[in-house]
């Protein structure tokens, strides 16, 4: 069986013009089980904090950590580190537990469904919690306020964890700035074919028809092709594989890998080059599609020829790469283990492609997804509780202070909040946006949306914390050291 | 050490003017543990149901059960009943996780902290959405509403479950009627001495200044008599105790029992006859007080006879009581156990005594609590992780739609929340009142101050299911069907 299993999160090791941010990595015992009292264990949860604008009363920019080191995250997230210098502002990133170090039996936390079940995203919420009434006493003692304000933040899997912290928490969390958030990617909330209808809507836009067609044609011309071992050895050739293909369970791999790519270079379609697992190109579609179109696609061959060439732009875009390995873990920062194990219990996203996309076709069959995580993590997924009826589905109207943005370039967009709930759960769209552009530092080569998106989130955080402090202070300390600094 | 564990709840075996309810008892099976995937468990949850007043698109009424079995809940609660006859709503009646006949492990269920772990306010919050999303695809089916409305009614902890379901999952509920239910009784919140202060003012209110006085003086008198062995028979002689104290331990609990008699007295203090435990005329405080005062109390053991006389109001209404057994089980249809271990965990409700109340000194010391949950449950105590944390403290400002109703006579007051939070979360003081009256049905003796109390709940509750049809149907169907009808 073709697995679809897509990491939501990107952010690795972006080219970028960001500074490097500082920060002191501080360690916090947290309870592994927030819920029930069968164990007392607790383990130590990472953090990374950086206290340079923060001042007494200020509030905290706390961000979420999604599924993988959270360093990687603090150093690719730079709207926070601006907005904070502006305003004021601690800033925290606080990791995942099971990614990164925080690993709550270390070496053995994926040994075992017992040790790898406390992973899940309503213990990681409770720890950011725990954490939050933490920082609370340390940096909230000898204030006027009695509780500093807290704004979360997140991207993709972290933007989720973002918009349900202040829904199911909001008295520790006072707004969410949430970047493309798939919080209703999920069964019975978001057609499973419109993420794959996304990346080829955007694959035509910014490429071409002809790309479109030629990368719809590629599946069926490998299936053909590699049902000889001379097929096997040609296209491998093509795409110069580092281990030539045997058998049918390697050509299943290197279609997926194919689709992932392309999913890959939709996501992160930034306007400048970016370093996601090897180096890229700015507008990396376009140079995609370019490359393609460019080339003689009239035979099989050929044409598998040209996919192959516009794959460069991603796979050797530093004409470094000797061959492609398409078995190696796609993305070493991020937990791939963790993330297979949370899409098979609270994170089941549902993805599916139709005629109507440039992929091969491919059914969501929900009993045989069930069967494949029983046999590898023995556990069965529970795929309405978590998303639903813990979260809420697309139940959010009795939430408050949200915003939750998505780029219209970004398929994750499919399963995203694109239109305002309420006046208080907003939603901005950034058309030329890909995948949460707007949480990074700003750059000369940024669309005008995306910096519209930034101006709109720095405005509705400062209603936020103006509304607080008023709520929250005597008057005359409002007056004197709050009114009019939001 | 003395423990002092109160239960909140009370409504045992009431002599009631109320009707014999009817139900359908159902089960449904709920996942062990909601949070976590260390286990694939499910267990067969009770509940009781009535739907003789539910026509299609009505509204369900939801009972969150209490720390006992759910049918004394459901036959002590009438006002449910009387509501549902009136304004259409089917009634639903959830049993607590390990409490009644759920229990989650059969007869295992409290033999291990592994087992008896899952007992957790929030594992039952959950067990309790996950009824209902059930509950919807069972009756919501073929309606013109997506989903229907669900409104929580629950008294004492109950009340609190149902102001917790709506703060935590107010997708699942769209209104709550939270009746006695002392959500801030925790440390930090609410001084653990106010409980007692409450009872002692009732008393004195209610009863007199001298009942308060002899009460006062009696615990120094026991301690003092009690020091010789001839003075263990005379006391035990003089309560009527059914196995003579021979020990310190034996004082102890004596001492324990009689301030829980008091307590209840005072919990109870309806206007018409009720039985708990034992039956009791109505008004029992001033009963209570009346036998006391009218005997001499000049000399210590006359002053033991007297509270002894007050006491048989409480233990011996009906004179068949031969002797009083002071290490029974209090209350055999409340899961003595199961709260004992609720209140080392998630229930942790900090209660003491000073020189302004009746009662001899205890003071809370929460080390010597911790250890004693520890040798009996292999369990610490999270003090502020749940009642602050996970269900906000008195940060409950963004909540909606929650009516809490507090009987001033009641000690639970003390921990109630007595103010309005906003125009959405109301309070309503019931200054006659005991604990939980308002949810009982209506009685010929009721105070104007509970009759009131009843109006208002129904007309928040009208307000709210109005609103909700009138957002959640096309406006054909609501102007049909719905308009004007709450």
């Amino acid at each position: 069986m073709k697995l679809i299993l897509l990491f939501l999160t990107i952010s690795v090791g972006f080219i970028s013009n960001e500074e490097e941010y500082k920060f002191i990595t501080k360690y916090i015992d947290v309870p592994l089980d927030h819920f029930s009292f069968t164990v007392n264990n607790t383990f130590k949860l990472r953090y990374l904090i950086n206290d340079s604008y923060f001042n007494q009363d200020d509030p905290i920019f706390f961000y979420t950590g999604n599924e993988g080191d959270i360093s990687m995250f603090a150093q690719n997230t730079g709207f926070i580190f601006d907005l904070a210098r502006k305003l004021g502002a601690l800033i925290v990133f606080a990791e995942h537990r099971f990614y990164g170090e925080t690993l709550p039996f270390g070496n053995a936390s994926y040994s075992s469904p017992q040790n790898l079940g406390y992973l899940s995203a309503q213990q990681a919420l409770a720890d950011y919690v725990y954490l939050i009434n933490d920082l609370q006493k340390q940096y909230g003692k000898n204030v006027d306020i009695i509780k500093l304000p807290v704004i979360a933040f997140g991207g993709s899997y972290g933007g989720m964890l973002a918009a349900w912290i202040r829904i199911k928490y909001p008295y520790a969390v006072t707004g969410a700035i949430a970047s493309s958030a798939p919080i209703w990617q999920f069964q019975g909330l978001t057609p499973c074919e419109n993420f794959y209808k996304i990346v080829t809507d955007v694959i035509r836009s910014l490429g071409s028809e002809s790309c479109v067609n030629t990368l719809t044609k590629s599946w069926g011309i490998l299936r053909n092709l590699t049902k000889t071992d001379k097929g096997k050895t040609d296209v491998s050739n093509t795409f110069k594989l580092c281990q030539p293909l045997k058998n049918q369970n390697n050509t299943d791999a290197l279609l997926s890998w194919l689709s992932d790519i392309y999913v890959n270079i939709v996501m992160i379609n930034y306007p400048y080059p970016t370093s996601f697992l090897v180096p890229l190109p700015g507008n990396p579609v376009k140079e995609f599609c370019q490359a393609i179109d460019s080339s003689d696609s009239t035979g099989d061959e050929d044409l598998l020829t040209a996919v192959a060439k516009g794959l460069e732009i991603y796979t050797n875009f530093t004409s470094s790469v000797k061959c492609n390995d398409i078995l190696a873990d796609p993305a070493p920062n991020l937990g791939y283990l963790g993330w297979y194990f949370q899409s098979c219990t609270d994170m089941i996203m549902p993805i599916c492609s139709t005629k109507d996309d440039l992929f091969e076709d491919y059914q969501w069959d929900f009993s045989e997804f069930s069967n494949s995580c029983f046999k590898k993590f023995s556990v069965r997924p529970r795929n309405e509780e978590v998303p639903i009826l813990e979260f809420g589905g697309k139940d959010i109207e009795t939430a408050t202070n949200i915003v939750f943005s998505n780029g219209l370039l970004d398929p994750w967009s499919s399963g995203g909040v694109l239109k305002n709930i309420s006046s208080q759960v907003v939603s901005i769209l950034i058309p030329d946006g890909a995948h949460h552009v707007d949480l990074r530092s700003s750059n000369p080569l940024d669309n005008e949306d995306v910096k519209v998106a930034r101006q709109f989130h720095e405005i509705q955080i400062k209603k936020w914390l103006d509304k607080y402090y008023f709520h929250n202070l005597p008057l005359d300390v409002y007056s004197e050291k709050f009114k009019g600094r939001f």
